[in-house]
């Protein structure tokens, strides 16, 4: 029912100002159907009776907002983040965030299909907006490659993501990160990976319970910037060494960062995702007194004690050298961080953020001058649209577009707390930001889903979104030089002389 | 008459793909006096009669190319560049590019409203293709100050050029700098600087001479890429003392285009245009044992002896490091340069490049695998369009857009040579060079002015587009930082303790 | 009479270990009229009668510290700094350095000589410990290079300082650089800048002012650091272009430091001075609550807000990214420091140093794991001596050097405070250090003139030290360069086609 | 006997130009039993009778070269390289190295005693002068611990080469190298990587050979130059994770250098060192037609295309960015390289460079301007002494020293060729460069063993040189960074709330 509803929907937003990343332009918004129908000054859809008239005056129509990185229910480290996907996609919409790409994660040895059937069993009933499921490849077989190949295929899957961190859980070595971005280029997905050199952590992490460090500061110090920094090094040298493009998740470092940013000056096809997280907040909080406010910010990789790296990533992200951003929304409420009272090793890795991540960009982003409002829509949807091919289906306000779109007031602020958030825990790591930037309305696929405050949503109303392989955006230099940038054998005289005859056997 | 006929002309271009800097989709664009009326599938406009209808399958319908930088019929040197803004607008047609913008250039202590009404009367009746003029202020003094007022406000101005070399002919000093950069900034105007040292070149020119290098390779010797990159570096830091946005213009190495990078990622409000010349071609041509060949080449900042300069600034290009491609096209003939044939100070400076630049672009771009399709829009007219207020009125293919329209065959090549060139002088410092991508037919303003290798062209065609000040593209982050990121004095208690009474007279 | 005595002196320093740039060595030395002349193992001098024995046992016995740059008693901005030539060097020796290098530093169009006599007049009769002067070069005439010529003849001076910024009070421009330089490698010396952009700084002065910001931040915030590393860029970019070795001096930031360092690694012969302010203290001190506190850390360029600096410059002078360590000690008063009780602008610069660099430096450089004790010795005072051509006489402890030396105590800690230092002024801007490294006796040419916290001082014991032109170790490169790395005209045959024949005249 | 004669020895150079690291006067040395026994003006040893005297006049008198790494007899890859330790040390001498550093290589699984016992014996007999050796980590085990303890107690290794590139050979893997790292460290020994990932290159040559690149370029080709930055960046964030110093063997490319600097400018204690290939040709004669000529080249990592390397690395080491100076020699003739002639995987990887590394360095190096002869010094023989614990008996001429002495001749030339090198393969990869600075001649521990090209030498005469545990140059910051720079916990209240009670087990 609520389906054919939605497509019944016919609404107006008038007098707004239309933001998409080119440029802005005062324009009022004709949605039908779910689809974004007229684009223009002064629209005036017959019949009148029926269509629900948003007035944007004054306010800013953005594409809604698309978060590329969050897990929600997911079982992890013998617990389960606290948002579903109802509270999940929810606290989203509240955001001013109409799409998220989850993850499907098969232990080793299991399979890809069914970590994804899993996932999408879950979501489906209960998703109030649209989103898709990237799925990892945590081990690797002819079994994975052919599963891989299916969910390209069969299952809308355009991306891959290879862990580089959790030793012996989910982490892969060389060879099958090689195989793995193989794979994904022969077949058109985005490779991703999480970019930590994992044996370093599992050794730093003895190391530092060895040193009586057992509190969340160890989480920190166990796996410093640097060990995200070279396995960034390393992810993009192998994607390379297969000309596939690799979307390096959750940047949280400046130095893994400035690696991302010299690859692509060198040509190479990367994308860098900071976070909410990384780009509104830091980890000098792993030193704070309080236990339970350190534990809050343990998610992996850590939050860094620079306190210049927000502003850093921010500065790239404005320029282009970042791309896009998720926020790794996986969260767990203080008795479930408590599992790892004694042992950092053991608080399960995680923090919010699907809710605040457009107010905080929009505030340490636009607000501080650092980047334009057309930035700041291709760094919270456009972008991501295109590298994960939904480009201009999502991320863009055009005729023909889902109307996933946002009323924004960038006058108004909002103070951001645990108190007032619809996240499902009880801890918010950027308690008391004030945020110039507020949703006013959010529209799902047509739907006024958010408004002033109240919700409008019901479960299972959002609807996946399948992604087909090779998106242009990322894949047409990729097959360019496929065909234009391979070496050629030097011709040559066959060499004719003698070969020396005694072989000798090394002692 | 002829306005009149290109009021009437209606234009259909059938089953092209259009690419515009954000996608490429397959579609019809139909055009109506002057103007982009429908873009869409199968489009069918009525009546047929009187419809021009180009078949573009299989071939990509993109925006005109914009040259942000030309010098036609540029008095200069003791000469006169060949090329006037007939021959200039011609070549750029036939090269796929519908819109010049040149400089007007007053000496020192003369007025820049009369060199824009002189450069305005000598392009008005030749031009074949929209134009603009930027206008360089060689001096300072508060009738500069108010004529920059005056032509922005009236003339449809809204970039000025500093010249940072040609010392005592148009080369400004800090104080100047700073003057003209704050007014820039208080206009909405677009700050643009020749980046060389000009002291150094001279010390460096008389020291070449002196040492008996007279040749064109005394150019280069007397002005390397550092004499370049220290320029661009003070003038980003002067621009950025007054939050000025800047343009460089004609970036030729890989050093000063790395200064420009690196203020990009520190969040700096700068563009960087590197041109055809330093995009094709390199500088070991001033070592060629001939001399007329060695002085084709003469240009400042020269071209550098590093053979690896073109591909590292297409890099760059590629990744938005460096924005937007000019040409600086100041042709000379082989007489005119052997103005300088004992004496490389007196070679006159310049080079060909307006009709070749989409082209090399392509090829060194493109078909290389550097870039793709969409972001060659972007760095030959989107970009351009935007930095210049021009867009989306230019620099996109869309309804409401100037008819500026390339059919561009990706496939079909061409051999660059001064044997076929349409410029007027006689050398091409491309010659040889096979491209890929080939403009099959160039409309300007909805009128098909080449096709096939045929003009269809009239001098005066073309019109003289005013440019709005305060660019958003630009002036959004510079507006809203000057706005939030002032700093505050400290509140104090005033100091009330003794004050040195004896003040000493240094010796 | 203090000099027979000095002549006559035999001293034994037994039992500790020796401390030069290359290593460490457990040795006794021992010294005769004022010179090493033996190091090795249980020495012992004839006859026992006489000789002056002291116990270094756990100690190490260094090179006595050479501070390269300070103001003793130097009119400056209507006052004169506190510390003259006695109390100056006095600090000097409890400090541990036995060499300080001060300024000539003559007002515009006044004679480079008068100045040099003057200083020298001043500093004879007062200094406790051997000294030399650098001149500045604060304007440019034929007399100037003549008196640079002459002082480097005839009064042993081998550098010469340019200031960029002081605007029209010792500013050079580009065009006097450039001579400048030209001049110093001609005669083989050392050019020194103060690399700020004086233009940047009067202009941003005057935008502080006029937005009510009169306290001491507006001094750092109208010169934030890349207006120094402009400077520097520029002022390497001349030297370069003349082939003449550069001395930045008190190098203040980050990024004037990268410069430096770039440079060098593309082998530029450029050395930078960090200074112990900028090493040990830094630039937040300018938004202290207390006035006095903020006027007494103003000096020019100003300390950096970033709190990561002196980490940073520590890590270069560790590196031998940068060179050698001075102070610019330059000590006013908080009476003094109170002319500039409403405007920042008269707030006389400078800062106290010169007692406490060694420690400053031990402490966050040694004591810190980032050097060893044999690089302290490198850039307290090797260093120096090698560039200003002192070596092997001062910054080593061989058999010849002059018997400079300090018994330092690595594992004792003394804290820094106004209360307990030698300094003339009333403020220590590293007031409450805690340093480990304490000098427990200061030799000067032999004679101990500083022992357990006592002084054994005259006023003009210490010598004028000329220094002779062309140091090797900074002039071996340059000179080979002069021979091997020019360049040479291409071999070519005449142009011998028409020259254009009518030139024209530019309107 | 030899040593018998070489201990009564008494040898003086007369009249040339001593030249040590850090600094160069005129003086002679005298010679006793092997050692210097003084250094000074005028030296008249007595008796008159017996003693040898060397003029040196007009020429440098410099410490022995040493070759910080070579591979002499080395069975590898189905050969064994032709230079034995005796023709090895011979031409070493000829060249002007008096000291080579090889490597006992155990076989996976095999004993590192065994190794280091069988590369004693293969060079006890031979060698011409002294020589160390170090000693490969090629797996990983309780008894490969212990060895390494016993190796560095009781045979004088003081440094551990482990590999990150010939997979299934030598390979040890990230956690390999965090223990062999920590091993290292805790023993005080300098660990060593061959920095490529292996995986990437057993990959790509895979992927050319299907290509069907079978020529030397492909060996190239399969392991470009990011292959061995990526590995340079992973062991150095390692090495920095357990606080060991780490010394880069051959360095290559200029990426790989580019990481070095930039970690030794963090203060990270890591040596890079360029070899004779590296600084002396380049990669493109992997493009040569003459496949032997190609073939000749192959060394693992390669040598690499860009022909800029050289200088880039040779302005690095001149600026201590890279510090020593080895050769990887280990020659092959053309018919042990023909055992590749149809697959570039099976061409034993060899070059030449134990003879002409301190001509090649000297012509490039010093003849070029880039560094003067002290730097000469540092970087061919007192780095290495200092970093591998044999300063000041090696890398040095000082009373007390080995007399290990070459007087170079620094104006005459030589031009190398295979028809008169000392080396026993019949390819030079230097050949017909012609080099200025010739070793006139050279004393091994005070013999004469090489003089106007004649040789004085005796197989076995060398001797093994033991290397005691944590070099000072080295280790004195890593110990003083173990007591310092360790974390603490944060002190806290424990958590006392609610733990989540259900762990769930994830799917």
């Amino acid at each position: 029912m609520a389906h054919q509803n939605l497509a019944q929907q016919r609404l107006l937003i008038k007098g707004g100002k239309v933001v998409n990343d080119d440029r802005s332009v005062v324009a009022d918004v004709y949605v039908e159907d779910g689809v974004v129908r007229q684009v223009g000054p002064n629209l005036n859809p017959e019949p009148p009776t029926g269509l629900v008239v948003l007035d944007a005056t004054n306010k800013l129509v953005i594409p809604g907002g698309i978060d590329t990185h969050t897990h929600m229910q997911f079982p992890f480290m013998g617990s389960r983040s606290k948002d579903d996907f109802y509270t999940g996609t929810k606290a989203a919409i509240a955001g001013g965030t109409t799409m998220i790409i989850d993850f499907a994660i098969p232990q080793k040895g299991c399979s890809l299909t069914e970590a994804f059937d899993t996932w999408k069993s879950w979501a489906d009933p209960k998703v109030c907006c649209d989103y898709a499921l990237h799925v990892a490849v945590t081990w690797w077989s002819n079994k994975v490659k052919e599963e891989m190949k299916s969910l390209v295929q069969n299952k809308g899957v355009n991306s891959f993501k290879m862990f580089m961190a959790y030793k012996d859980v989910y982490m892969v070595n060389d060879e099958e990160l090689y195989a793995a971005f193989s794979c994904c280029k022969e077949l058109g997905a985005v490779a991703q990976v999480h970019a930590e050199n994992g044996e370093l952590i599992a050794q730093g992490a003895k190391k530092m319970l060895a040193m009586g460090i057992t509190g969340p500061e160890g989480h920190e110090l166990c796996r410093p910037e640097e060990v995200e920094a070279e396995a960034t090094q390393r992810a993009i040298t192998i994607a390379n060494a297969v000309n596939c493009p690799l979307f390096v998740v959750h940047v949280m470092s400046k130095s893994a960062a400035r690696v991302i940013s010299n690859a692509r000056r060198e040509g190479k096809v990367v994308y860098g995702e900071p976070i909410a997280a990384s780009l509104g907040t830091d980890g000098t909080n792993y030193w704070n007194k309080d236990w339970a406010h350190a534990a809050a910010y343990v998610m992996g990789p850590p939050l860094r004690p620079d306190p210049s790296t927000p502003g850093f990533l921010m500065n790239l992200l404005a320029n282009d050298d970042l791309s896009v951003t998720g926020t790794d929304n996986c969260t767990f409420d203080i008795c479930q961080k408590a599992l790892g009272k004694d042992d950092f090793t053991k608080i399960p890795n995680g923090v919010n953020g699907v809710e605040d991540r457009m107010s905080v960009i929009w505030e340490k982003g636009v607000y501080s001058g650092k980047m334009d409002e057309n930035r700041f829509v291709a760094v919270t949807s456009t972008n991501a649209a295109k590298i994960f091919n939904l480009y201009p289906k999502k991320g863009r306000i055009a005729v023909g577009s889902d109307a996933d779109i946002v009323i924004w007031d960038p006058k108004a602020t909002r103070t951001i707390s645990a108190k007032t958030h619809h996240q499902a825990n009880n801890f918010n790591i950027f308690e008391g930001m004030v945020c110039h930037g507020v949703p006013v309305a959010t529209i799902s696929r047509g739907k006024v889903v958010y408004e002033g405050g109240a919700f409008n949503v019901t479960a299972g109303e959002g609807k996946y979104v399948s992604r087909p392989p090779f998106p242009p955006y990322v894949y047409k230099r990729v097959r360019q030089r496929e065909q234009v940038c391979q070496p050629v054998p030097v011709k040559r005289a066959p060499y004719t002389g003698l070969v020396s005859a005694t072989s000798i056997t090394p002692k």
